[in-house]
């Protein structure tokens, strides 16, 4: 429901965001978070409340986008963060309304033009820049302006300005190896100009790049950047992020947050938490180890990550936030070695939260929790109200 | 949400509905299926997750059609299968697009006009089936064809077929005795002449019927062939059912799943399914027995009946499943003879499901299992997950 008509001044938020957090039982394991040694979260799952949420639908494998949409309060099915805007967000590429952004691999062609590797063998950067530098050089359209951007190896962004531009164009990527790539196609009328401009920029591309090992850029996820209201239109928040990666940076923003000064370490994101503590309403740490042990199928790894994670809980404690959350934007199974659909552990705290009997921080017993099992977009309500800012409904 | 779009190739599913499973635990009894000796449904609890399920709402109290539609993932109360259509694939009558198919009762009316009896003192076959044939033989429209069928005893399938016919009439059925039949009205203009032609077949019917005790035919429930994605449309799943009953083989059949060859046991329901198990992706097995003895009130045949579908379930975990669910199309609780709006208790079991703390399947253990107390219908894109077969929503 819309929150604004209710909105009034109030306390702190600090939302902690373990990328990736959830993880799922078998045999021969308990989840990650169930095995690691937690005591400070056990300690703020002892005083507050846990639950599990679901951050876009039942069975849905959420990625990064859609899984902080739901955190921060969006509804992920209504909201879009397309693949060519959060690959430019990451990039702290000043991505501009009406922009047309995608997402490139360096690849290789064969002589019959069929795709023989999507990543031109993981070309390393020292051998990418150079090429992408050409690109830049040489590849000029007629009234639109093009943009290349690396994104680490074979990993390009693409941005299309001009008027008029839509982003309704079929991927070249054919997705697989052993295919030649596909003409870009409009998917609606409108799209055929952008279209026609981006088959102008491959067929130069291709010129620039011939002979070399990555002699195509195969191009996926057309999108361009959608309005969504901000934190403060909505929720009435001053808010900030003090994560690290460019991309929940990017993310943060686009909803309106401020990025504070670019930290290193879990220690560096909390001192600049502190610093800033008095400016603002809503902060947002982001801590990744969680996820990047989960893809690479890294139990002990993800056990560690979540270890040090709890270590660093009391120095978010001392701040005294009115409302502290510690929850996921999806799970990440080091079985499954990536992100899955399984609930997330979640645990509120503060002093009108309440409390429940639960006295572990993981998701057997956060099943048990007063938080119950909920979608993840009701947390920030949920918050909004425990910090005092969210007037009666109705009479 | 549509899951089309994150349809990839993925393991086997197979749904064991138990019908009527749910009881209701009251001062002298706890619910049959807790009461039951279930070794190996307590197995796949203990190794899976359990969790209750409800079918259409909060106190609704679900037909077959509705019951069997969640199972499947679709939304009862987006989606119909009406009572005409019901029976008339309960019969195996070949329904076309565009007919329109009633529930009849063979009734008794008095001098007055007065319906004195809604089922003719339940006339056996011998003497309906005559009475049939010689409506069968008698009524004849201009411009439709119409058919009837013995749906046993005095329930009797009517459908009419022609141009242009519209399902939107009232019953003639007054629903109790000491009144008279209603007409026949259209409840959209669309559907007057439909309505006249329903008049003019009762009146034949009557003509027909006169002087026997069974001498008008009440009808009930218009309906008409709805268009209902199929599973392999929504899921891209090649599905089968082995179950027994016509009716359940027949809503099967209306959303693309292929009817097996007809098995008299669940033995036979499980060799079958082991027959074909290399040619499809997802098997529905129904078990009735759950749900006869639920309606005759027959505690101990509800307990027998779900003693015999656990003996089944070691053969159905041989054929190794990647998703196994065991759930119910509605509670039938042996104290109210009959379907009811409780939860059903549910399992899902699979090496990707995950795992929770219950290790017997029975409500009250049910009640605090992983998958939680949530809508039928979120088993489907739950176990679609399970099977691998949805890929990442979003970037």
């Amino acid at each position: 429901m819309d929150l604004t008509s209710l909105l009034q001044p109030g306390g702190k938020i600090v939302l902690v965001v373990a990328d990736g957090l959830g993880g799922m039982a078998d045999a021969q394991h308990a989840t990650e978070l169930e095995e690691a040694d937690t005591p400070n979260l056990d300690r703020l799952a002892a005083e507050g409340t846990t639950g599990l949420v679901t951050p876009v639908a039942a069975g849905i494998t959420p990625g990064s986008g859609p899984g902080h949409l739901a955190l921060f309060g969006y509804d992920p099915l209504e909201y879009e963060l397309g693949r060519g805007v959060l690959s430019a967000v990451g990039l702290e590429f000043d991505l501009r309304s009406g922009d047309v952004a995608a997402r490139g691999n360096l690849a290789t062609l064969d002589e019959h033009g069929v795709v023989t590797d999507r990543r031109a063998g993981r070309i390393p950067d020292e051998e990418a820049l150079p090429l992408i530098e050409r690109l830049r050089e040489q590849v000029q359209l007629d009234d639109a302006e093009v943009f290349f951007a690396s994104e680490a190896a074979h990993r390009v962004l693409l941005v299309l300005r001009g008027d008029g531009l839509d982003p309704r164009v079929s991927d070249t990527d054919p997705g697989e190896e052993g295919r030649q790539p596909a003409a870009a196609e409009p998917l609606h009328p409108d799209a055929a100009r952008t279209a026609q401009l981006v088959a102008e920029a491959d067929a130069q591309i291709r010129a620039a790049l011939a002979g070399e090992r990555a002699n195509i850029l195969l191009l996926r996820g057309f999108d361009t950047l959608h309005e969504l209201p901000s934190v403060t239109d909505r929720y009435g928040l001053r808010a900030a992020t003090v994560a690290i990666y460019p991309m929940y940076r990017g993310v943060a923003r686009l909803l309106g947050m401020d990025a504070l000064e670019q930290p290193h370490s879990l220690d560096e994101q909390v001192a600049t938490m502190r610093k800033h503590w008095d400016d603002y309403d809503f902060f947002f740490l982001h801590h990744k180890k969680t996820d990047e042990a989960g893809h690479d199928g890294d139990r002990q790894g993800k056990i560690d990550a979540i270890e040090g994670l709890d270590a660093a809980l009391p120095q978010v404690r001392d701040l005294a936030p009115d409302v502290l959350i510690v929850s996921g934007d999806h799970a990440s199974p080091t079985q499954l070695h990536g992100h899955s659909w399984h609930p997330v552990p979640t645990l509120m705290w503060g002093p009108r939260v309440g409390r429940d009997d639960s006295d572990r921080f993981g998701e057997r017993w956060c099943l048990h929790g007063a938080l119950g099992h909920r979608p993840t977009r009701e947390l920030m309500p949920l918050a909004l109200a425990a910090a005092g800012r969210l007037r009666k409904y109705g009479a």
